[in-house]
């Protein structure tokens, strides 16, 4: 018999799928230069030439059953130590090879991550707005994820509302910063009175529990800044990290989990990760892939153009009179809608051949998520069809 | 908390890998050349040069963002349809896209097949000898591997045991054919008796039983045979397959899992697998080496020298009196050992730098299984020692 609860989970539709599929329907009809599809986080810069480059120059330099052969299960030891070395050049802390998994991109290493820290029955909290995924990725382990209702005024934490819902099955909380939906950074401040919080969770429910560091975007900040490093302000710190958005890889399946070496546990948790693979079908990322990154482990792509995109649609939307809050990092924006249902919004946007998603899906509604990597020559054409939209629709 | 059953499973020893560094710590002293290493089953033939010409190719002519970027979740479409095409080209089953899901290798279609039949307290039944990994990949589903014991004469299906182990609990059968360790091809008269047997079941049962068809080793067969095609005797049956073995690839993580059109619940059961990754991490293979295999779907390495050396070992262990059934196909042989303890059979071995390892890991002590990828000469090299080993350990 087929399981029932993968069945039951057919009917479900995605909107951020449904409208990306509108927007292709409606490329089809005008052209899709003229449709503005701010729908999906897919990377529009190109990959950086050394990462090509270097995969080349191996293919022709390699023995090919070295190259293309198993690596061991925690990855190949000249990844993992380029990956510790590097953390621990840019953050000071002292990652080593042990404290480093490779992974088939962040998806799998949250897989991972989730397993070593929650059982089924086990609470995971995360804070809206949030990626959509994360409730399947945490409630198929038999975890519950438990969203804690946004800061709509900062889209840092509600920490109010954080306090009511940490409890004694809280095994870990799950953040995401620089943050989609949002492109918020959490500051310092906020990190800091995060792990205040749950230094003293900690030790009124005698038992440790984990941040789950989701950093997918932690290399797309904007006017010059760096993401605070989770690690530094809390012990308890598992990191997982893709090269999808940093070097534009997200059909490779390339990244990692590092688990902070102050951590508890810390000496076992790549141990246990390994064990956990096996249950999951997971068998280290592409070997070809791991050297790539790992011989150009500080590239990124070009990720200016995401920056630049900001701008153009901050100041367009403020100048239209939009409440938004200026993204400090990644490629996307989180405007409050300009009537309380976001949906019937992104309809009407619709009719504009504006793709737009509603805040909905990210646990926030009443907002709407602009993924601007796209071309700035297309955003920059947007812009009078937004203002189009919003006099014609609202009156603005 | 760190979850106890992943640092439970720490302790646990694998025999093969035991095996395997005390063969590389051998070789550090006497030079590797001199060690028999028949422990670990990895590919040694070379990589075909129209993979890495065609990875040189793609990286030169497609744009980085289409090459590198996001595959939808069960795949390429040019790589299904490829994969679809060959498989109802050579095996006369009407496989469409829809049949196929690109999986990072076999261990990845094997999690997602587990999962698309079984829950937890659901039974796998699968036969002895059988590769040691299937006792977590499936008991970390919850559900629980039976493993039928062997029919050590032959190899084949010991259907007596297996009519015992069924019962209504049985929700598929995991099969391995060609065999690890066995090197064992089940013959049609097995496959139709296994398919008979099963079809009654379900009449019994009044559920589905479905095959599950781990099939890493279906293009190394010798004697110029074919392996049966499963899915022409048994409807309900999933192919689980990887280019690991095929084209020399095991690093690289590319595979499939093929749901055979007839049966029942094939037209969703590649729907439940994207919904069954998004709870196990898994989001596609490569990108590259999804388009890399497409574009060479039907070709293999030079897998001949697997034959040569089975010969090889084959005569020598008839020839010294050794009972071994002869393999029709994988690198692998599995001979009787010449006392009932295989394990203190293969410690004996270790004197003369001769690595094998014992059948108890496989689910059939008193046998050991010798994986010849290794090169000929080596092999050749290795007749006169695994002859004074057995003249002078055993008088034979």
């Amino acid at each position: 018999m087929l399981v029932q609860k993968y069945i039951d989970m057919l009917g479900a539709k995605s909107v951020i799928r449904d409208l990306a599929g509108k927007a292709a329907e409606r490329g089809r009809e005008i052209g899709y230069e003229n449709v503005f599809d701010y729908s999906l986080g897919n990377p529009s810069v190109p990959v950086p030439d050394q990462i090509n480059e270097t995969m080349i120059r191996l293919i022709g330099t390699l023995d090919s059953r070295s190259l293309h052969g198993y690596s061991p299960n925690p990855g190949l030891p000249e990844a993992r130590d380029a990956v510790a070395a590097s953390l621990e050049g840019r953050f000071g802390i002292p990652y080593k090879r042990d404290h480093i998994f490779m992974t088939s991109a962040a998806a799998s290493a949250l897989a991972h991550a989730f397993r070593l820290v929650a059982e089924p029955g086990d609470e995971i909290l995360t804070f809206a707005p949030f990626f959509p995924e994360y409730g399947p990725y945490v409630n198929l382990t038999g975890a519950v994820l438990k969203v804690v209702p946004a800061d709509t005024a900062t889209f840092q934490i509600n920490f109010d509302e954080f306090e009511n819902n940490l409890n004694e099955k809280t095994m870990a909380v799950l953040i995401n910063t620089p943050n989609n939906p949002s492109g918020i950074v959490y500051s310092e401040d906020t990190v800091k009175k995060l792990a205040d919080i749950l230094r003293d969770a900690q030790k009124k429910y005698s038992h440790a529990i984990y941040i789950i560091s989701d950093e997918p975007y932690r290399e797309i900040v904007f006017d010059g800044k760096e993401a605070p490093c989770i690690s530094k302000y809390y012990d308890n710190t598992i990191m997982c990290y893709s090269y999808s958005k940093s070097l534009s890889l997200p059909g490779e399946r390339i990244g990692y989990m590092a688990v902070n070496p102050a951590a508890e546990g810390a000496d076992i948790m790549v141990s246990m990760a390994v064990q956990i693979s096996r249950g999951i079908g997971h068998n280290c990322p592409s070997s070809i892939m791991q050297r790539a990154v790992a011989e150009n482990i500080d590239l990124t792509a070009d990720l200016s153009v995401y920056e630049t995109n900001m701008n153009l649609l901050y100041d367009k939307l403020t100048g239209l009179g939009f409440t938004v809050v200026r993204p400090g990092g990644t490629f996307y924006i989180f405007p409050k809608a300009l009537e309380e249902d976001s949906v019937a919004f992104a309809q009407k946007a619709l009719k504009y051949d504006l793709v737009v998603v509603p805040g909905d899906s990210f646990g926030a509604p009443g907002f709407f998520r602009m993924a601007y990597c796209i071309d700035t020559e297309k955003v920059e054409r947007s812009l009078p069809v937004l203002e189009r939209f919003v006099r014609e629709e609202y009156g603005v």
